[in-house]
């Protein structure tokens, strides 16, 4: 096991903005020890009033969408242009199947890697979605206390990552496909409905007329949405990591959304609901946790589903067998 | 309490189609009573065997679209030009406020509830979603053995109940308002895009026009979306209860829907799931109510969340301090 410092260590190099602190009390957040977990939660509890001056952005779409080149442009322009100070973030719990991590190769974002304003912290291998949302949502708090003031959240866009990232975000921005018909059958249901701007990826070149009448598509169809309490409606750019083309205008947007909703009280209402929503998640996953990890709960249960997936036995009956175990 | 028979009673009455037999049976499974949900468990296991044969049908919209009027119009087509038995069931976590039942008034729904082929029975009073929800589920069983063909799962297109109705059911009708703009506010994100078929009601005198115009953009909204594994493309159609138009169109819209998933393993696919999710969902729901029924935890978890609102606690920390109670 390395190293670990008092609570105050980090606490001190992450308010004095010092990225070794960072990385590594967000190594603390991401272990499972209980020792480092409790040591975590000090750091946590004592930069809590440090953290929240960040604007939190969550960055979806399925593989293919040229979202890394698309992260490496943005993120350039939000250090380069608006001389802000990004963290990246990433939800990722297939890296369990892989065994790697999306961020894990720093080569496929080398620009913002070398970018001194930047700092990328790979997905936590080997965990769960529960896991791995937690540890990402902890991590944002700690970078906010660091000084970060713009945060991108990625996620890979396939599975149930993007709501957990919707729940800890301002924005969130569905990166898309001009003329995408079948590559969409990854995007969950529902995801497109979050979304507080779509961008159409790869504007350029023979792509650039089909990119222009998927934005016309879109625009028409997220006007029929049902509108959020923010009262801001969704919107739609094109853009091209190649030709470095749409970038000031996602922001642009980011910046009018912000005046929209933090001209009252829904940012602060959002947030606060969104710090609601986590600990009631929390309680859920580990009350989950443990009762899934019983040794008769794990015994029975495969033998149960098959009988339920089977229609031998009603889901009610079954579940009511497996909660004989729950005391 | 009312007098309660053997399950055998039940089990005979229902499997020979008696509706008196179906209505006791399904105050079994609606009652808080430890007794009556065992008997009720007997019951539902020994006619687990005689369900299935049936097309479950979920349909939802705001308050003020027409549900009920649509659904007296459609209800009497499927009786009489389709000479199909039919159950109406209600999915309405909200009359614990309004201590009534959206179903309850069956002046409501005059023409169907006259109806011989039909049979109505309103949702539960004073019960939580997961109680309706489960008290739902398990009368679409009840009904099924006694002979019903087509099931309505009629929800009041608020709140959560669309997504445990989507759970339960084989098609999702979302019917909605031509023009329909602030009045969409009510329908839940992520709803349209649950959906099989949208129908847009009232579409006769002055509103085709607009009824007309809202179907093209639907259509054309709804082609964006993911597709499902079903291989489906959400279908629009236009209706008019009054003039009692669109009514067949609905009606094979949903038995072309059929034939698109029953020619493979679809169909059977996504019941198994959804029963599977029953499984966890009710273990998830059960979990979650015992551990907020304890004192300590009622005590605790308003000045806990006070705190987290505020920012005081992390939503993490305040999850471990209630867990504490857990056991």
């Amino acid at each position: 096991m390395a190293k670990r410092f008092p609570a105050a260590y980090y606490v001190e190099r992450i308010l004095a903005h010092d990225r070794l602190g960072l990385s590594r009390a967000i190594t603390l957040v991401e272990s499972t020890l209980p020792s480092d977990q409790e040591l975590a939660r000090e750091i946590i509890q004592q930069l809590l009033p440090f953290s929240g001056n960040s604007v939190r952005i969550g960055i979806t779409g399925v593989p293919g969408v040229g979202k890394s080149t698309f992260i490496e442009a943005f993120g350039t322009f939000v250090t380069r242009e608006q001389q802000k100070k990004l963290a990246v973030l990433a939800i990722d719990p297939t890296s369990q199947r892989t065994g790697g991590s999306i961020l894990g190769d720093k080569t496929r974002m080398e620009t913002l890697a070398g970018n001194k304003q930047a700092y990328i912290r790979p997905s936590p291998a080997g965990k769960s979605l529960g896991g791995v949302a937690r540890s990402t949502r902890e991590s944002i708090i700690l970078c906010e206390a660091a000084g970060f003031e713009v945060i991108f959240v990625e996620t890979v866009g396939v599975g149930q990552s993007e709501t957990a990232v919707h729940e800890m975000v301002d924005f969130f921005l569905l990166l898309m496909l001009a003329g995408a018909g079948d590559e969409l059958q990854g995007i969950k249901k529902g995801i497109m409905e979050m979304a507080d701007a779509v961008v159409i990826t790869k504007a350029d070149g023979q792509n650039l007329q089909k990119a222009r009448a998927a934005r016309a598509e879109y625009q028409s169809a997220l006007h029929l949405f049902p509108r959020t309490a923010s009262g801001w409606s969704p919107k739609v750019a094109i853009s091209s990591a190649l030709e470095n083309t749409g970038i000031t205008e996602v922001w642009q947007t980011i910046e009018a959304y912000l005046e929209t909703v933090q001209n009252g009280s829904y940012f602060e209402q959002k947030r606060q609901h969104q710090n609601l929503h986590w600990l009631h998640e929390s309680i859920r996953q580990t009350l989950l946790d443990r009762f899934f990890a019983k040794p008769e709960v794990k015994e029975t249960l495969p033998e149960l589903e098959k009988k339920v997936l089977q229609g031998e036995v009603s889901a009610f009956a079954a579940a009511e067998e497996l909660l004989k175990f729950s005391n």
